[in-house]
C-alpha cells in the first residue's frame, strides 16, 4: 500500500470502530451494509462514514451500500491488522496480568511474546500463558530475538519512563502506555496513552454540568 | 460554578493531563510554572495551554506564569474532581478485579462501592477490598442506597449492552466501558469507551506508514 497523505487521527479511530461493527455484522450473516446503518451502529453521522472511507478509495456502491466482508478486509489492510504483531508487556502487576490473559488481544493479532518485570520474586517465574518473566535488562536481546514491535507499559507511574526508555533503546518504536505518566519519547517513536482517570474526569466534568 | 458554554472535549482531556503534571510539580516543590513548561510536559504547544485555560477564566500572570497549587485547585474544580465519586464495577473477571484494586482510582476520588456479576460462583463472595459481589438484579437498589454515580463495565463483549441497560435503568447516567462493544445509550447518558485494541490499531496504522 502506498504511503498516503496524513489522515486525521479521529478517522483512524473511527475506522477501527467500523471494523469492529463489520465483524459483528459479518458474524451475524449480513452481506451488505449502508453508510446510514454503519454510522448508526458507530454513533457517528453517515457523511462522516463516507468521508472517512473516502480517504482510502471508493469502497461502496451508491444506493446499495458496502459489501460487509469486503469492507472489513479493506479496513483490516488499511489499519495493518491483516498480519500479527508481537507485543511485550512490562509490569506484571494485576493490570499487566489481566492484559496478558485478555482474549481480545490475540484474537486481533496482538500476541504477547515476552513479559518483563524487575521484582526478583517475579523474574524467572512462568506466567499462566507459559512465558518466563524476564528482567528489563534482558529487553534488547528479547526484542531482537522475538521480533517485538509494540511495548505495553503497565508499571507503577514512577517506573513508566524508565521502562519506556528501555523499550526505545531496544528498538521499539510504538508504546501503549497504561500508566498515568506522560512518556517523553524520541521523535521517531509513537506513544498511545490509556489513562482511565482521564476518561473518568471527562465523565465527572460532564455529569456536573449536564452536558452531553 | 455556572453552566459554561460547550467546551471542546480535547480541551477537557488536556485539562486532565495538565492537572496530573501540576500534581507532580507540586509534589516536587515547584511553586510557579510557565505555560511553556506545562506545555512541554504535556506535549502540546504553549498557545494551546493558554487557550484551554482561557475558556475558564484568567489564571496566570503575564510574564510570570501560573501558581502551581492554585491552578491545580482550579482545574480540580473545573473537572469536578474536588469531591468523591462513587462507582460500581460490573464484571469481576481479571480486568474488573485489577481495576477494583487499582490504586490510582481511589487516589483520584473514584471510590468503588459496589461490584456486580452474574456468575453464581462469584455472587455472594467477598472481594479483596471487602465488598460482597452482588447480582446485577440488585443494581437498582444498590445504586440508590450507595449513591453510585458512575458505572464501570468490564464484562465480556456479549454482556456489555445488557449490563449498561441495567445501569441506565438504575439511574446511572455515566458509563466507563472497557468492553469493545459500542454501547447504545439514552440521550441523557454518557459513555466513555476504553478499547485497548483501537489504540493498538492506531499504532499499527502509523507503524506501517511511518507516520507520526
Amino acid at each position: 500500500m502506498p504511503k498516503l497523505k496524513k489522515i486525521p487521527k479521529p478517522t483512524i479511530t473511527r475506522l477501527s470502530h467500523y471494523y469492529r461493527q463489520l465483524e459483528l455484522m459479518s458474524f451475524d450473516g449480513y452481506r451488505m451494509v449502508s453508510s446510514e446503518k454503519l454510522a448508526w451502529l458507530c454513533q457517528v453521522n453517515p457523511a462522516q462514514v463516507r468521508k472517512d472511507l473516502g480517504y482510502f478509495g471508493e469502497f461502496g456502491i451508491r444506493g446499495v451500500g458496502y459489501d460487509v466482508q469486503q469492507l472489513q478486509a479493506q479496513i483490516k489492510k488499511i489499519l495493518a491488522v491483516n498480519r500479527d504483531w508481537n507485543t511485550a508487556i512490562a509490569g506484571l502487576g494485576r493490570l499487566g496480568s489481566a492484559l496478558l490473559q485478555h482474549k481480545n488481544l490475540p484474537e486481533r493479532g496482538f500476541k504477547c511474546v515476552a513479559v518483563f518485570d524487575v521484582d526478583p520474586k517475579k523474574v524467572g517465574t512462568v506466567t499462566p500463558t507459559g512465558l518466563v518473566i524476564k528482567h528489563i535488562n534482558e529487553m534488547k536481546e528479547a526484542v531482537e530475538e522475538l521480533d517485538i514491535k509494540i511495548g505495553i507499559i503497565t508499571t507503577p507511574p514512577a517506573e513508566a519512563q524508565k521502562v519506556a526508555d528501555y523499550f526505545f533503546d531496544a528498538g521499539i518504536n510504538a508504546i501503549l502506555n497504561f500508566s498515568p505518566t506522560r512518556i517523553q519519547a524520541p521523535d521517531c517513536c509513537l506513544v498511545e496513552n490509556i489513562d482511565f482517570t482521564v476518561r473518568l474526569d471527562i465523565l465527572t466534568y460532564k455529569l456536573t454540568r449536564g452536558l452531553n
